[in-house]
């Protein structure tokens, strides 16, 4: 049988069966496996146990993976979910893939501003909503049932597949990266591509490959100016306020252009290329959409190269907020004690994170040195994780192209990322293999939103790319 | 009998039942009687019911007035607790004394850093540790006590009494003026004096009557970016962030002195008097002791009569935080949509809160002209209570003088406060009399902080300076 044929009957299999994916994907979401909260962690482990037996149920041979306890704020200690690790045939002959994914999910209540109860999976207009629905409940459940669909068919798999499933990553990804490295000799030894489907299409209609993402320096800002909050009507007007120092700093270190106003901190970054503009230009990219999907009335810049670029491959620097001041709803007269600004920057080759850490440090205490304050206040790399770039011309990049013209009759624009999944650098560097971000969701799904989505056609076409995937990915 | 001799009846009466009146105060800070947490209102409740029981135990005619409903941010509405209005004595020949006082206390749990369980009243070194010890159950406790005491010991009491007590002091007095206003002609008519213990010396051991207070003015100043909250990775760089505006206005308002930047908001403050630093000179003020109270290595003025200046006469700034960002523990790569900044001003005489209010939203709009953003940005005066000062030489602040000099045998000071009581103002206002703020707690009571307390020695103290005041009040 030819593929065409082949992939016809898959196809029409996974057609017959959209209503029986939706129930599946349903039963997942109603498991409300937020990974940071930490009263739902017996929610996450249900969210394992229900992937593990779904996988069984496949004939792939799982073993869980202990990664050891989490400390909480409050020191207390929280066992982390197991990380799912699965084996699906093991001929020699075949290449393997390994396929990373993850069952947690990100918070979600309908006060948040949901339109419809978080995790009950809601069709409507052929969209699902749902928190996991496409981030990453859909797409992990969508390689399941890829591989049951080539079983119904009686269809022998192309190659041999690797499952690495963590539910922490809404929250750091904690214990991962060093179970990986664990594995490098053993489980991940002898791989040969790594493909992940935790990512997004760049717009709504076309479908895309990834080769890059920046990295993160998440920063806290820690000021502290007495031992006890105090109440302003009492104190207001002789005391150094923590806030005032934090609200100083803060406002120094990015403008309205959203240009980053620390001292070199643009050194490191590559300089624009003579032929890179030309990339950009080819991309399929609607700035109208764009802004609407964001939600603003204007962005920065204006035309598409310098947005998608601003996006990809120049640094930016967003303040998220602070901990410690007062943050409820109506007025309350306080003077708080300490208090920690949190912002973080979005790194870019070939920014290197030990030189950016230094430069932020220098910042503020250049700033503060100029105030007559002695609040003590300090800065912390708080979290940092690389950019990664990979080679977009490599046979695994191919044979996702390939299945993508079957599936959708167009080749996939070649793009980056402006967030990081740090786990992909960890998966280039403990495999030395090709790592390729396969996003089968659309830009507007709302990932980490309010009215998180995953729209029926997606799901449909992303197991439809997939299966063709693995026979293309075999041959090249 | 002499009033010598009544005084030492009085005082050994109240010290013989010490053990009964910390049960007493025990019992009302069992009740969590906090207004500002909808679902403890039925606490608050009951701590009316409690003390109406108590008021009418003593022959107290108990009137509850009903001023309506609280509307919540989310819509729904929630019934305000009754204003104890008590009728004690009707003697046409004897004067008649308001005394204000409230039955709500701030928020507590023991998570915000407290030693002890808050709404368990714990005796440690002679103080008493608990929410609402010193503000504001200890001083209405008080009150009712002694006049128990005149009971017990069979003495005529030498004033008429109508007590005010309303239980949403802590969340911005909701209701009370619009009754106030109504009672002006019928409860309020023809009373003679207004008295007020719900404040706090100007240190730990002086005791002090207090004749001026700072107004305040609340600010919001509002930003929107986006119709929802944003990927930092997914969007950085592109979008004008409504934190960015918000930080950078916010940076503008007051400087690393405390001093307020915002154009001709000095020009309203009256100016200093040339034998005005005189009066701040003979008070008795430890500035070492006021700097370990605050918590703070340096405060911005080193001597004490800048200090009490920049406390009472001269207006501050104080950033309290932002609500709707970030402000949980931990990282979040979070753009949020809508930010709120909030900020006040303690105003002074003869700021003009109409004037101020025009001044910050010219500010507001001058710092936005100069910056090249999209975003929507409003400022706000959310709340604004006027300053008050009264005349510290009334024939009612003579009374109490006496009355302190009888039971701790010095002269208290003439003092001011930086913190607002807007009722005080009102009060004045209805009844056209002299208000005293007859203050019984210490400096170091921490009225709206972790472990808040009373002392043992001022609660009894309290009771005898009250018990005495009757009597001086009626003569003078």
């Amino acid at each position: 049988m030819s593929s065409e044929d082949f992939n016809k009957r898959l196809f029409k299999y996974l057609d017959d069966h959209q209503k029986d994916y939706i129930q599946r994907l349903s039963d997942a979401v109603a498991i409300p496996s937020v990974s940071a909260w930490p009263d739902h962690r017996p929610e996450v482990f249900r969210m394992v146990q229900w992937t593990k037996s779904f996988m069984e149920s496949l004939g792939i041979a799982v073993e869980l993976a202990d990664v050891g306890e989490q400390k909480l704020a409050d020191g207390t200690k929280l066992k982390l979910p197991d990380v799912i690790l699965g084996t699906y045939g093991n001929d020699k002959l075949k290449k393997t893939v390994v396929i990373y994914g993850h069952l947690d999910v990100q918070p979600a209540q309908v006060s948040d501003g949901w339109d419809t109860e978080p995790f009950v999976l809601t069709e409507k207009n052929g969209k699902l909503y749902g928190r996991g629905s496409t981030d990453d409940k859909g797409p992990v459940i969508s390689w399941l049932n890829v591989i049951e669909a080539y079983q119904k068919l009686n269809e022998p798999f192309p190659v041999n597949v690797k499952f690495v499933l963590e539910s922490m990553e809404e929250y750091g990804s904690e214990g991962l990266e060093d179970l990986l490295k664990s594995l490098k000799n053993t489980f991940l030894s002898g791989v040969d591509y790594v493909v992940i489907s935790d990512s997004y299409w760049l717009g709504k209609e076309k479908p895309c490959l990834q080769y890059g993402l920046r990295g993160i320096c998440y920063f806290f800002i820690d000021v502290e100016s007495s031992t006890k909050d105090l109440h302003s009507g009492c104190f207001g007007g002789t005391i150094h306020e923590a806030m005032t120092d934090l609200i100083a700093v803060m406002s120094t270190l990015v403008d309205d252009q959203g240009r980053i106003l620390i001292d070199g901190i643009y050194d490191e970054v590559a300089q624009l290329l003579p032929e890179e503009a030309e990339i950009y230009k080819r991309i399929t990219f609607d700035v109208k959409a764009y802004s609407a999907e964001a939600g603003v009335d204007k962005t920065i810049q204006q035309d598409k190269e310098q947005i998608l670029m601003h996006r990809w491959r120049y640094p930016s620097l967003t303040l998220h907020g602070i901990q410690g001041a007062f943050d409820g709803v109506g007025c309350k007269t306080v003077i708080p004690r300490h208090v920690i600004g949190k912002f973080s920057i979005r790194i870019v080759p070939n920014m290197k994170i030990a030189t950016i850490e230094k430069l932020v440090e220098k910042h503020v205490k250049n700033v503060m040195e100029k105030r007559n304050s002695p609040n003590k206040v300090s800065v912390k790399l708080e979290h940092g994780g690389d950019y990664w770039l990979a080679d977009p011309n490599h046979p695994q990049y191919v044979a996702a192209r390939r299945a993508t013209v079957v599936v959708h009759g167009i080749e996939p624009d070649l793009t980056r990322e402006g967030g990081s999944i740090p786990i992909t650098l960890t998966f280039q560097e403990q495999t030395g293999k090709n790592v390729l971000l396969l996003p089968i969701g659309a830009s507007d799904d709302g990932a980490h939103s309010q009215n998180e989505k995953f729209d029926v056609s997606n799901y449909m076409n992303g197991m439809k790319v997939m299966g063709v995937y693995f026979q293309e990915v075999a041959r090249v």
